[in-house]
């Protein structure tokens, strides 16, 4: 509605402004109109000669927006004035058969299925720009399976994990929200066509059977009933989005934070025009994660809106329906542009090993703590050598100096561990526990997922 | 947080105020710590003589929740004070044993698998209400099959439908319900056991022995990775009871409409202090409805919390992880307390058929205009005839009389149809198109669903 | 960002959506970029001989609108690629002049100032319909200050109030709303101007007097520090239009449900082309309060938005800040839509005093039941009273007679109640309380606010 | 709802935990009630003799909580079984006054007016908190107000701000809610008093008059007439929380931030029992920041439910209003909560300006290569400069030396600047542009509303 190709330029993908643009929105509901007429005709319902004059006028090229935004406002939709416009297409081509268009059609028909068939393009979009983000994490898990990374929990240094286990973790979302956009098609790609009311009456006892041909024509699924005002189904579309849009979020803010200055683990792909700034020479900026990030802000509140208006009235709601039409494509071109973006980000995501293993030190040894209790535990139990531990590393603390210092000059330490022992115990790519396990079952489910993907 | 059991036992239901009573949270984190013990002493881990002592003081009955609330604050969560509480309760019995209470656990593994459980109990509850109300509404479906009722859209009188395909489509949206949570279960019910940094790195090379003998002894799925900062099993769980509430109160919204003291098609069912007024004794207020209205206005923004939270930093997150530990519970309250009074409500719900008849003739007949174009348009063509009978409407409103006697008096049409003609076509029963297979289509899937229901 | 003229067509205004454009979008940049050159060249900061070539090129009619989308995706934002394009055509005009386009400015001084110049436009266009919707309203409440209608609560018939107790309390919203409004430009009417990180430090020691000469070209107050990631100013302007607009999905809620086919009490104004329909001539849809109740419903989620965004990292956000480019532009026209749309129904509405009385009387007397039992009480005392009128009524809804019918013949009831008595007591006309005297009060506050008005 | 004093302990605040507690809701509906007696008691409406019982019994203590509750579920409020305790209790003392219990009176207004004396206990608690806020970042700016601080956009290092300016900008934020909150107070504290649809009716000629000394009574404002289904008044509460909430979420994100270990830069004051952990000895959690970013998240979501309840049906509402009763507590809490936590790490925030300074050269000097393009641009022209200083920057990062070193090896740059002005120009110090002086300015409109607080 903001009426924006620029944003959108931002925050939208091309494919997306061209699946959600006025002409498209419209040719989606001629479309409609098209296989109404065919289905009704087929069906003995309206005349077969009427059809291809019909058909021949659902083009969205040859109808005028301006007008029909002008009479949209006062009609309160758009099937109304498109109607009108093409009725009187029609009748500029075949008289008898204008008096056929839309017939015993609601304006809701019209616009429902419209969306449907809009939906059906999108998920398609969406499905191939996941799958490649699935096969770019999957790439990077396999890589970096065994990449020592710092394990930070409250914004904190805790305890080494591998960026493998992180890229793993990503991808384990990804892998659920295939699940559930393959069962969410079963229930949205459903014909939305009952008439006035709802109950096919003005198509006598035909209503059924133009329904079926109808559905049939356009590739949906026949529902049992009209689903006017029971909204679950594209309310669906939007939760299952959000869910997407809320993992692609989690992973621009960790990639957001690896990649501050003081961090450095990790970085956007470097593109000409693309996040730099000529003031200063030193910044990247990561722009793919700040769509993420407030797409993952929007989306959130987008389909709490959804939710809302779930509460329709009666056979033809007042506000909750209406409240749909730019939020629905909103929150899809919403997470198009945050997939594409990270899909991008994680195809091109330069890790710095290197930094990731010195940021280990960044604690002088203390991040290894743990394990050096444990293993000294092993020998002398678990509370004694957590005591012993515990006084060394605030005696490195305190004076400032390297875990490692301290434990080889205790003497309660060294007469249980060498030297050796304490670098093999400091040293963070022994203490990843089941990283590379978690990181093997992660991408066992991958393969069986997408068996053609198993280049990674 | 609201620390209300008084607004509690309007909104929520008794079932679910004990599965997420403080009493009960606790008692789920202590299942966790009592079966972590069990599957720990199995693989070797701890000794299998510190279990006796660990399991048995995993009783919330003995925790000391004054004392819990007071160090929950400073510590941020309310497992560190209660393994705290109970580590101190393990060694009053047994000193040795208290050392391995919550081994190689983390604070967020007994949040979130004991949230997990609570989860499991709350799913119970609620797949067992929506079958009631499924029950319900498909006595009612075929109960009105053919129960003539105005047809409304804009909150106006369009055409009549029948008050079996209004109960149709809301048992429609049920059925979808229920294969939501049955798909949604089987990502939700899922252990989460990762160790202070999602490695089981203190586990040694058993890390992943233990995690599968613990989600066995839970009777919980083995997920392939810890997922501590990838919420989107649990914001699912959120996004469908979200569908599910809308859906329930579009549903009540229908049914507070035709309840309205001006409409009186249908009421809530009559209890003793339930709705009445002592002062306006002709009211009858619908309690039920309000509910779930107000559990429709909350939900959606409790869910779009939930969506915004799953933003979670690295390994351990920072705000989003806390923010779900009252809402989810309160989205699942909201939800299971709605579904309960919408089960009573549709159970009880007393229908006024002949109210529903009469209301159909508040137009006068113009509701019927349509149906009588149509059998005109039969014979003398679509267009003459609708100028016919829009001159006829008109005319009648413009005289203030029914529909029928102007028609009966206007010779182009009795030319065409006799009065009985008229009469037939100006019957709502005859007019219906196809409620009646509509509510056929839906029963069919729901006795699909449920072959034990068959007795509406 | 959905890039649709055609919803905007229903959902906003035609003076919203040319603040809103595109072409407005990049004109206000260029205001700030004009007023920029002419600031620094005040203070010598920039030769003065540079502005006149700056302030020729600030002309969003001159901008290659395509080419800057292309480039805004990869920059992330839309200053950068303007104001490359605006330096390219400074410098095709005078080289030298080139150099000092932006000169010590952000992206984000541009596009949050530019921003703050459409919201004054908005701002006026609001206060405007605001002050338009409480003259209509103001005249309802006078003219209708006797009229008597059903109280509902609960959306059942409680108690008699009057049509003008109703107007005035939708008034009383508005006139608060006039105050919020007023007290908020005092906050976001500012200037965002900070530089790169927001010290201004590129303009030396003339950073401050360069800001305070730029806030008085552009008209804005000159802020203590500039406020990049402290969002509340523009946060409030979500916040204010969201109350303003949840009043104005009341009036329509109340509206609506007064205009149902069923309770015909008021209407929308009938025009051509408005809310009617060809094969249903009975009826008129609330296309107006469709709008409204849309809006409502919509506004909530998206200011929840702006609020979730306000969470801002250090000197320049991370995804909180972009979230909100079409998030304020949405609120602003939904809320202008709505208001705009509430303005006309107002000023139109069809009011029937005469229906509005019958409807009183659907309880056949029940609903001025306290009205007598008062009366009565006065005489025998409360309780008393209270019992035997519960007996009539009970009695007269089992025998399904009027009130009165009853009452008339109840020998306690006429032992101290004439026939007389009885009647006046029946009359909702003389049981609305202080109904009138709230009117007058709310109508003396809209007086002080706006002397001018006095023609109600 | 979700019954956690738990939680709550975490979330809130002891004394918002005391102003919202059921027993403290139960204690000011009593309040209302006592208050109700003695003013239709002054104005004659009910005898004098009924005030003392009555207002004796107006003791929440003397409540049957769990009878309450069980009641509450089938009345769908709190009121109704309210006061049938309460009119019980008064008819063991006193039979004649118990008659007088309530009179006049309807659930709504006890619900409402009780909630607004809670409220306005919770804003003296928040107003509070909010100075003390105010009063420690202000000690923060003035002692801050020229320690060098890296400036980070997009997350990444970009030029030298002050940490003095850093506090700024939050206080700034803080100056302003405490406008709004003192403009809220004049709207929100008005009495709620209509009888069952508003036009107390059955309190005869006397309605207002007792609303009048009702209002005195309580310390209320009068409003010009009832607000029952006018909720703007609570939902700007809800709103300004919102603001505020959104600004503390933006601090702890801040200083979250600056306190990982990566950075270093601030830390949470520390405390026995908070934010450490035992297994890892280094770890230092911002628990307090926690519970604001929680907080943060939470509450837009919350806000976003007060404004969809706005949509409130006729004189009495079905679902809005009852959507607000655990929402609007909930927010209040979280609010204070997230201030009480925010207070605290700001009195105590520890600052590092040692790290603050060595981590302006994390990027070995690149960070003031705007400040010696300037210097250069002086002399020789800023394009020229421009090209000479980016090329410097790039050979500095190619050969991983710092930004000095190659800057006085550039004999065209030596040519101009002496090694002095380079090490002056490298200064981040020297670099911080109107830093000071916007503390200045933000310190002075600080002291004008705070003038005791001249102390920082």
């Amino acid at each position: 509605m903001t009426s924006s190709n620029l944003t959108g330029a931002i925050f939208s993908t091309d494919a997306m402004q061209r699946v959600f643009s006025d002409r498209a929105c419209i040719q989606r509901m001629l479309d409609f109109e098209a296989a109404l007429a065919r289905a009704e005709a087929a069906q003995g319902v309206i005349p077969e000669t009427a059809v291809p004059a019909i058909t021949a006028c659902c083009d969205a090229g040859a109808i005028d927006l301006a007008a029909l935004a002008a009479a949209a406002g006062p009609a309160g939709n758009l099937a109304i004035p498109l109607v009108k416009q093409l009725t009187a297409q029609v009748a500029g081509v075949d008289a008898e058969a204008s008096k056929y268009v839309h017939w015993g059609a609601t304006s809701q028909d019209a616009i429902d299925t419209g969306m449907v068939l809009q939906l059906r393009d999108a998920l398609d979009h969406i499905d191939a720009d996941l799958a490649q983000l699935a096969d770019a994490l999957a790439k990077l898990a396999r890589q970096h399976q065994h990449t020592p990374l710092v394990g930070r929990t409250w914004m904190q240094h805790a305890l080494p994990i591998t960026f493998g286990l992180k890229a793993a973790g990503w991808l384990d979302a990804v892998l659920r929200h295939q699940d559930r956009l393959a069962e969410l098609r079963a229930r949205v790609l459903a014909l939305q066509f009952g008439g006035a009311a709802g109950t096919l009456a003005s198509l006598g006892t035909q209503g059924l059977q133009v329904a079926a041909a109808l559905a049939t024509d356009l590739g949906l699924m026949l529902p049992d009933t009209p689903w006017h005002t029971q909204r679950d189904r594209v309310a669906e579309v939007a939760a299952v989005l959000g869910l997407l849009t809320g993992s692609l979020g989690k992973m621009a803010r960790d990639i957001s934070l690896h990649m501050q200055t003081d961090v450095a683990e990790a970085g956007e792909p470097v593109a000409e025009g693309r996040g730099g700034s000529s003031t200063m020479p030193h910044k990247r900026n990561p722009v793919g994660c700040a769509v993420a990030l407030a797409a993952a802000v929007r989306v959130p509140g987008l389909v709490s809106i959804m939710f809302s208006g779930m509460v329709q009235e009666h056979e033809r709601a007042l506000g909750g329906w209406q409240a749909e039409w730019d939020t629905l494509p909103e929150i899809v071109q919403l997470t198009a542009g945050a997939l594409q973006q990270m899909r991008q980000v994680a195809s091109g995501l330069t890790v710095d090993a290197a930094r990731m293993r010195a940021n280990l030190d960044t604690t002088h040894g203390q991040i290894m703590a743990e394990a050096v209790t444990l293993a000294l535990g092993g020998k002398i139990g678990r509370m004694a050598a957590h005591k012993i531990v515990e006084r060394a590393c605030h005696l490195a603390a305190a004076t400032n100096r390297h875990l490692r210092e301290v434990l080889v000059q205790d003497t309660q330490i060294i007469a249980e561990l060498s030297a050796g022992d304490i670098d093999r115990l400091l040293d963070p790519a022994g203490y990843t526990g089941e990283s590379a396990a978690f990181v093997d079952r992660v991408l066992q489910t991958y393969h069986r997922r997408s068996p053609h993907s198993r280049q990674e």
